[in-house]
């Protein structure tokens, strides 16, 4: 099976949760067995990519008449650290931070935000879903409280590098920023960048090239 | 200089926006000319991949004590068709699509949400910052009237298909789709898929990793 350790290619680590889906979809139909044909064309990757990528798995979810369902959906769980549910904290009340609150595909995933921070007391106490918006000045104590791990930063650019600070001197394990900035972390924290800039500007580029 | 046919990469397109953020720092300071050690420093990208990165646009932008910043930015607006305005539809006026619609690194970018739409009655004409929510039965005449190119999908996976073939219907060139589903289109459509849940649970398999 699948060694927990095992770092894969962020370019596989993309597709496992379009294999999720998938593969929850046949799941929830009481389909036990798949071929990677199937699976191709329901998401629109090449079956020989799919081959590659369930080749980390070995031989044990191979049967003849296809990929077992049932035990490609826990590897998956396991390696996208699915079968631990996570809490994040949301720091920046505005709309990105309310909106990704109010995402049903983290919970879906595993992932929880617990609750949300500001410092503008205008927004405290205002979140979305029952969700509470506390004051920045609390977040170690939530932290501990709610038990977070993963610390999203919807703050401007120009206080990330504070708040990320903040949050490493709280203890949260992870970062998932989406300030257009590179923070300056200790280098046992984990952190993942999220550029919406990056998705519109590629379309951007493939749109001047066909079209001018 | 840089052939405007020229495909790059998707890792190399994904750091020029940095790039440009950077560059323009460096260029509202009046700064001419800067070294990839200086620009490495400020945006964790090692000095060589930013040699690499940048010999693509020949040896026009390199003089003696560096690269040219103007060059430099002016090659990648280009690229990035940056140099064209480009407008946008945000159909689905949900917590995402508001979100979105206000994002000012959009507008740094060049690109502008001209309007939102939605099905929803009640979103009608609520949307920030003096934008209009549409009804989405408007999409293809408001198109034509505001000028806009790229359909922006914030809508429920189980609608995405539909109204993305709506999108094509309407004669949008290119989608930028954040419902978690593939689409199915004409090819001289160009489609850019935004998955929020990839980074986190790339995020989530790292934590995994090195904490269990």
């Amino acid at each position: 099976m699948a060694d927990g350790l095992i770092a894969f290619p962020k370019a596989t680590i993309s597709r496992f949760p379009l294999y999720f889906r998938v593969l929850t979809d046949y799941n929830h139909q009481d389909i036990a067995l798949v071929s990677s044909e199937e699976m191709a064309q329901k998401i629109g990757v090449t079956s020989s990519q799919i081959r590659k990528d369930f080749s980390y798995f070995g031989s044990l979810g191979i049967r003849g008449a296809g990929y077992d369902v049932t035990y490609l959906l826990d590897m998956i769980k396991e390696i996208l650290g699915m079968d631990k549910k996570r809490r994040l904290a949301v720091i920046g009340a505005g709309k990105l931070g309310m909106a990704l609150a109010g995402y049903s595909g983290l919970k879906q995933h595993g992932l929880e935000v617990a609750a949300l921070f500001d410092t503008d007391r205008r927004k405290w106490a205002q979140g979305p879903g029952g969700l509470t918006v506390f004051p920045l000045t609390e977040l170690a104590e939530q932290k501990e409280k709610l038990g977070m791990e993963i610390a999203v930063l919807t703050v401007p650019a120009v206080v990330a590098q504070t708040v990320a600070e903040l949050a490493v001197k709280s203890e949260f394990k992870a970062i998932w920023n989406f300030a257009p900035v590179r923070l300056k972390v200790p280098s046992n924290i984990i952190v993942q960048y999220e550029d919406l800039v990056v998705g519109i500007l590629t379309l951007s580029h493939h749109l001047a090239r066909k079209f001018g």
